[in-house]
């Protein structure tokens, strides 16, 4: 599908269903609501997946790769070679989103939407390159249209191979040099909120390189002044090929009801873009971890998110999102395997 | 062991061989402390196991079970005939902590350490009761000095059992109509704050509920005024056999350099306890989860633990510990498994 189908075929959850599954979670044998964010969690994915019994296997994650042209301005305290290193590593199994994903039963894919390096094939790497990497946003706009477009549509393809898993859910995660500034500048853009209120030190950036960031970010934004409401246009001045990866993969993923984990600020800068170009794509969408990165928390409010783990994480890959699995599974497991209070014969009230 | 020796042989973490293990975390292929909490979970299992491949397998959780004395005051929106139901329920494998253990592999048992029923035998119940309930805190010490002393007796006993699994962790819950009360009396006692500022609804009382609560507290303090570094004292007058038993376990399994996960406010009051018979528990314990009952939150000062999760749990059970195992055991598994950055040829710095 391309992106305009894909974004007409996305339905609002439907909640006829909510009285039936919320009666069914309050007559668990505990007190009512005593399960916290586990019961929502269970309730939600009820309501996904249109079943009394939820699950979350078997679960997909694709981490979406690419470089950045603004990584030129020494935005991070990495080195842009880092980026098809790292991709190499997960490709090689020794990352820590190997290591996670492994433990958790989550197929792990790596999509190349614009890396600066020739990989050889391998079975866990989608072809998707676009380009190899973005441009200077503080000379440019990130990416042309025609780039912007094909790398949601890109997205929406990683999601059609995806697909074929007959994942019970997904989640996103991603690698690119720089690209805790392009997330920074989406959310600037699309909240409103100066440079310095969205920006954090990303994988480690001290106070001079936190200011020189911040400067990049607001003279990128001074120079395009992009639609706070329009993302294709943030996305395009300012955002990133793993990015607009991201959102086309988020709005592939609502299109077939299937629910999705974003991890940190650079995936949830993705699933703000998805949510701009279709409001209801935040039916689908769970936020997995609470990013050391303070933007983040202004894009989930724009979105109507709450993250379940705050552990601290400012690793990216999809770290945060393989993590949370366990929240959702253990949401769905309460609601597909405990007992009720006349199953199992407990007094209800005083 | 009885309590003294088991006391005696409880001895500090080992923290000569935190440097290598250290060194070994920040040289993963990831930017330095970018794993947030999952690095300093990994480091200390590594110095708690000895090891550069810490685990979390088998894993054994006990649910320690009592009746209350205090229940006969209406501190709770549930009747004592509850624990028993409970009991049966977690024996017949319907309850949300029977749900979770099973998901995260972890073996469940349920110790009597006091509920007011006769249980037919099961493979998993510990028969360690001691009295059909504690004493009403209101009109006397909730257990005589021999009873608190065979409650932590027996708590080392339960310890003794699960030690035959050869866990590398263990985690702790509880079950027992008033139990919140009774924790909350010993955290206040032992921190000096208020009933007011320690109390919660527990499983759901109204305001009224918790005034009367609050006043429970308040007399049965001003009844015994135990000394507050007194850990067998406070036990004695305003505990509860569930929480003797979990503070026995907990020395238990520190004594034989085992992690122990606590969980919501009963069973972080019990660890408490122990941590004041033998300050030096608390270099074996982890807080699975911020419990809403704000009690917890000062018990958990005075020990130096921050919880790994909040998810808005107040059941109990151990559900938050449970659930808590994946964040340690993602660490352990970061320790074990993840590359180096030399191993997967990535550059380390601009």
């Amino acid at each position: 599908m391309n992106l305009k189908d894909t974004i007409a075929a996305i339905k609002p959850l439907d909640r006829s269903t909510e009285a039936i599954i919320r009666a069914a979670m309050d007559n668990k044998s505990k007190p009512r609501g005593s399960l916290g964010r586990l019961e929502e969690v269970g309730i939600r994915m009820s309501m996904m997946q249109g079943s009394l019994k939820p699950r979350t296997q078997p679960a997909s994650l694709v981490v979406f790769a690419a470089d950045h042209g603004v990584a030129a301005e020494g935005v991070s305290a990495f080195p842009a070679e880092v980026t098809p290193q790292m991709v190499l590593n997960f490709l090689g199994g020794g990352a820590a989103i190997n290591v996670l994903c492994r433990m958790q039963n989550i197929r792990l894919r790596i999509a190349d939407m614009g890396v600066n390096f020739d990989f050889a094939p391998h079975p866990d790497l989608l072809d998707l390159k676009v380009r190899k990497g973005s441009r200077n946003m503080l000379q440019e706009a990130a990416m042309t249209h025609e780039e912007t477009l094909q790398a949601l549509e890109n997205g929406i393809r990683a999601w059609n191979i995806v697909a074929g898993d007959s994942p019970a859910i997904v989640a996103v995660g991603e690698m690119g040099i720089g690209n805790s500034t392009a997330a920074a500048a989406i959310i600037a853009a699309a909240t409103g909120r100066d440079a310095a209120e969205v920006s954090g030190r990303g994988t480690g950036i001290d106070d001079a390189g936190l200011a020189h960031k911040v400067a990049v970010i607001r003279s990128a934004l001074a120079l395009h002044k992009p639609d706070p409401r329009d993302g294709l246009e943030i996305l395009r001045s300012v955002g990133g090929l793993e990015i607009a990866g991201i959102a086309g993969f988020v709005l592939g993923a609502a299109a077939a009801q299937i629910p999705i984990i974003l991890d940190g600020l650079i995936a949830t800068s993705g699933g703000l873009i998805a949510a701009l170009l279709c409001p209801a794509t935040t039916d689908w969408l769970f936020s997995g971890h609470r990013s050391v990165e303070k933007g983040q928390a202004f894009a989930l409010d724009l979105m109507g998110l709450e993250p379940l783990l705050d552990l601290g994480l400012r690793l990216g890959e999809g770290t945060g999102a393989a993590l949370a699995l366990t929240c959702i599974d253990a949401g769905c497991r309460i609601m597909t395997e405990m007992a009720s209070f006349a199953d199992a014969g407990v007094a209800t009230e005083l």
